[in-house]
């Protein structure tokens, strides 16, 4: 498979382009019985979905999943789940400037020299628009993941950061502003960090923090397919991350063995985590969490050099409207992967009970 | 499968416990011709062997691979590979005392609860001696990879680091010492260190960092399985793994899209390099680099409080000999793991030419 | 996987119930650079389709497919190809005699069983309407393998059977008349045969044999990937296939071996082809030939006993437009299914070169 | 994967050529907590090794299996089973003769065109000592099916046949005899056939039938994955397997649908069971049955002419002992290749309950 495709039993095979037709997907070996719960699918593609707030493109995309298959009054059958969701905003004027010329730091240039014949238009399939689709997937598989809580939520923006635990935050509180920090004063200073940014016509980066709760003991395989492993890839493979770490990360390497080992209370919770909830690659009953590392958006409303398919230089100017900073749209996306990694681990685990 | 198989193409499938008869593998995807530099192999196994330096676990284990199939007379005919390494270390008797207690950080609890029957002796198949099998993957797949140069190296121990960029270093020194750190100074730093941790009975953390030159433009798939993504998986499924991050990876975050940003030079190269020779999940013929994140190791030489089988607390102390830092024999093991992505991801790649 | 996808590189995953909105699937690890030939699919689907005879059921459905993905300018991107057949023909009412009884041989109990909750409207996902994606994608994979010939025929309906070898017969007549059959007298006796049992409210069986020419020497993989292995599987998989042969086959197993021997010729083709063009899993440059057959349709114009979804002895009637006989219109399906196995393998056969 | 792995989760990976060190295989996926019976391990290895009866090669191989991880104190972990069988009788001048001449109907010409490469002695990988592989695989998956019943036997050997229904037949006489045939008249027919056959240096085919008891109801996958596919693909996978049939098979094409169809009982069982035991790719709970066509072998006592690798006509000899008849030797690997095909649907099919 070309790279279509994400997870062993809770599989999603996903299509389309930016400015094509539609884009879609297809979830296979969703277990029949499952009552699906629409207006809540519907509530995460709102999460996801540009024109939002006023810190995101303003761009207009209802993001209406059309269902073709695989669920029958309500409740699905067992059968593949195909579905849809129509391009409503082609212009496909807006991106002649593309056609010819390789937009900085995006995936344009590689695509013309890896498949020689790109839809250049909004990027076609390197666009983020694709991640839609993941949103969808993972809607439903929060579905069958009954119990289990997955908040994400906006942990820095640049240099601006909670710096506390996800312990000491109110996670209710996420979906409270428009960058979806549970941080209400430093929420403030991010949001008013991305609209000076945008007024220079620029972007910035930042972290996202995830946090797993209610995964109960065992799920997660050993060696190759770590829990941990999963998730990363599952994050690894979002439009525009650059690193992942869980548990204590980056940060724990700076730590002695003595400190860091996480030792048992007697019912066989642990006392610290720094282990992040998962040990030998196999969750042990206590919080998930890890940090993504999203870059800021390549797309900026400024002049910048670039070649052109020739390999002339040029200047390219961004047009149309783009996300000063795409971590507040990322967040529900981070949290699909999640749900569809974790969704296909509780499968596999089910083998073994 | 249960997790321990990696690898689209080029695949490897091992098996094997610590304390065992053997550990071993196959690799299947191998393709015909490749002429087999066994030394080489053998150079990549004593680079990860126990008992190599002072500042490693003095445990000695030959470490010698036997190829049981998928060579003739020195060249690979295509088939599979199939290969052995011998446990010649068995003591089974050191390990009693882990049988019936957990140790902390380690994975014998979540085995106990999701298999209920578990191979004590060394941690089973938790012990990082599984990965020796992934270093002979890993040399093969260098061989296959004509041109294609990796260089992993320690880049920190606890809070001692380099603090350089690889471009900074001199990488031909990165085996000149015993911490496998490219500039020389602050190696003798990390190498204190590690003796004075482990004086303490202690261990410690550190990050290893890995630079591949070479890679064509065009290796690597869209959507799940970017290249980048790949890598990540591979990293974070190494023992004691928290956390991958490539190109600018955390630090980006915080830097505006117009510093960030990788204008072009007109023959298609760019002039920064932040995207990490990846974009949109494809090489782009630029240097590819990251960073992985190393735990402290979890066994440490002092008395730790702990539960039994039984859920009742109880005292466990470290015996045997381990590694105060698991970084410097990591080092091959990231190489062998980059290789195989991307030996991996080369064979795919010529679908399309 | 549910069983929804088929194929390593060239992958097809599709969806879609008999009576749901659409059908449709995704093509994954299609080549970029294809100038698509829509009329030829189109012309593969009309093959296939309902009403285009007097011996196939009555039901009209246009069957059109509209792609909405991986095409721009109608050349393949190398991106996953989205597709969808909207379903035109749904009548609802038409299946509430299905919905508390089980049809004799058909799937409804086992999908009741093992799903619980199933869409009984015209079979659900168990129809043979869900084969329309496979001829979509197997007109795709014709298009790549560029110089194959793949010719399926009918060569028996009942027992009325050719009697003759593939070599014997003019291929190009296949299409000459509505069984299919390239010996035209045979045909016309099939389809009187079809004509009198279909005035029974009865159904017949047959086979259809197949012959691939021009692939080259080395496609397929040895041991469990055997090529007529995978065509094995792919013919198995079709609704109402009960066998498979290829070459000798079962007839072969009364030969002596010095008889079956295939001797080579100097330019390493063989004298005799009763190893069928494959030798060990692999093409060896000869025809490949190989029989499907399928059983009598399961719905029948008669009254049967069965019983209903309370266990219940029942009376059930066959409703609506049926096939008499559903080999004319798989001779299609089977050369798709040929068609998805040979891209496949060619694509897989790239890497070792 | 290049063809050495079968089954999704449960899992064969192999390795082996016929004359290098040893052959050997990864079981992935086995549950943890089967006690391991080895006496019945070895009796199925017993049942395929060279020299067990009069009729079959008088090679003396023990054919003992060494597993080397994933059982302890005898009993599963599920941590992959990793397992050798030396190749003890290897002559490696035996096959001077065949290094450069193609044998005819051997894979010798293929492999050497497609891999370039080849260990040409006793037919390599390509050599039918590859089972024996799937034997200890299959004997473990027979452990994992409690109360699966799976008998093989032969039902043809060249023109002389059963010509009786499995029902007829009393299983418990399979093991009785040499030919492993139920029937014991007829037994002896293929016996004195076979010796023969063997007296002209000549070879024969046959058919083997393969009963499965005891399978409840669900089990399989629909669309591409039935489980009829599945079996077919299995045990096309065999060496010299040239056909499949399930049900009524090829025979049943010739029925009329009123007569086909399998009405129910109130119980849900049916009346008749051409249907073989599987509806729509998922099992009904009746006796799943099938055959499987195996030709004569290639090797023949018998001067053949044939071309070496220069592509000049030579005249080969057969050397050493073989099989004049394969079907008594693959009456056991028939009955793996079912149970490992069973095992991976039984845990395929706990996710859905």
């Amino acid at each position: 498979m070309a790279g279509n495709s994400f997870g062993k039993l809770f599989n999603l095979t996903t299509f389309g382009e930016s400015h094509g037709v539609a884009i879609g997907g297809v979830i296979d070996g969703c277990p029949s019985g499952v009552t699906i719960d629409f207006k809540a699918i519907q509530n995460e593609m709102d999460r996801r979905k540009p024109g939002q707030s006023a810190i995101v493109t303003q761009r207009k995309e209802p993001d209406e999943v059309k269902f073709l298959s695989g669920i029958f009054e309500g409740v699905t059958t067992g059968t593949s789940i195909g579905f849809i969701i129509e391009n409503t905003n082609q212009k496909s004027q807006d991106y002649s400037h593309i056609k010819d010329s390789y937009r900085p730091s995006h995936a344009d240039y590689v695509y013309d020299k890896k498949y020689k014949h790109r839809d250049y238009r909004g990027g076609g399939r390197s666009s983020a628009r694709e991640t839609a689709c993941r949103v969808v997937a993972g809607a439903i598989a929060k579905q069958i993941l009954k119990g289990v809580e997955i908040y994400a939520y906006t942990a820095s923006v640049g240099d601006i950061s909670i710096n506390k635990s996800y312990k000491e935050l109110d996670l209710s509180n996420i979906e409270h502003n428009a960058i979806r920090c549970p941080d209400t004063a430093v929420a403030e200073q991010m949001i008013q960090k991305i609209k000076a940014i945008r007024k220079e016509g620029d972007t910035i980066g930042g972290v996202i923090t995830c946090v797993i709760k209610n995964v109960p003991i065992g799920i997660g395989d050993p060696v190759f397919d770590r829990l941990h492993a999963n998730l990363g890839k599952a994050m690894l493979s979002i439009n525009a991350v650059k690193g992942f770490e869980y548990g204590s990360g980056f940060e724990g390497t700076k730590m002695k063995g003595s400190a860091h080992n996480d030792l048992f209370n007697e019912d066989g919770s642990t006392k610290t985590n720094y282990s992040g909830g998962i040990q030998g690659g196999i969750s042990n009953g206590m919080d998930i969490y890890f940090n993504v590392a999203f870059k800021p958006v390549a797309t900026i409303m400024q002049t910048q050099q670039t070649i052109n398919t020739d390999g002339n230089s040029v200047d390219i100017n961004g047009k149309g409207r783009h996300d000063p900073c795409v971590v507040p749209r990322a967040v529900p996306i981070v949290e699909a992967m999640a749900a569809i990694v974790l969704a296909d681990a509780f499968l596999i685990n089910k083998i073994y009970n």
